[in-house]
């Protein structure tokens, strides 16, 4: 499954450490911004676990969402950046 | 269609009217997120030019991701915020 992870998060350290969980499921495309393109239900429910753990819920916010292929397939970008990183679904 | 405009731009001014442009077509849900949920073909399109004429295209970035309904529906938030905006889609 591919999930956009998108925060602010006020506090440097808490995204510090926010950024570092989602370097372990995903990719960076924006400051704010990761993509995470090959994530299991369990592998989303467990990052999601992980970064709750680390903001302040008063001050802070991530969204999560769910792109199926054909919505990924019509990412666009404009100025720097690259096409999203999608592995392939082949189902092994 | 739903459209999600994520950017990164480093100059303020630049960055103003940027977000001037985005509030005409959509909810800023984030400092540089923004979910644009009625766009037609041609508005998203009028939307994409008006921003790429603003911003520095060497240092800057916007990424534009289209979200089908079923993936709007299963999108997910920590922290404050709202559920996405979604006009129904009912065609007259």
């Amino acid at each position: 499954m591919f999930f956009l992870v998108c925060f602010d998060i006020s506090d440097d350290k808490k995204r510090y450490r926010a950024v570092k969980v989602l370097k372990a499921y995903g990719v960076r495309v924006q400051k704010s911004v990761f993509e995470c393109p090959n994530l299991t239900e369990h592998r989303f429910v467990r990052m999601k676990e992980q970064l709750d753990a680390v903001i302040d819920h008063s001050t802070d916010t991530f969204r999560f969402y769910f792109l199926c292929r054909e919505c990924v397939a019509r990412t666009e970008f404009s100025g720097i950046g690259e096409p999203p990183v999608t592995v392939s679904y082949r189902i092994i």
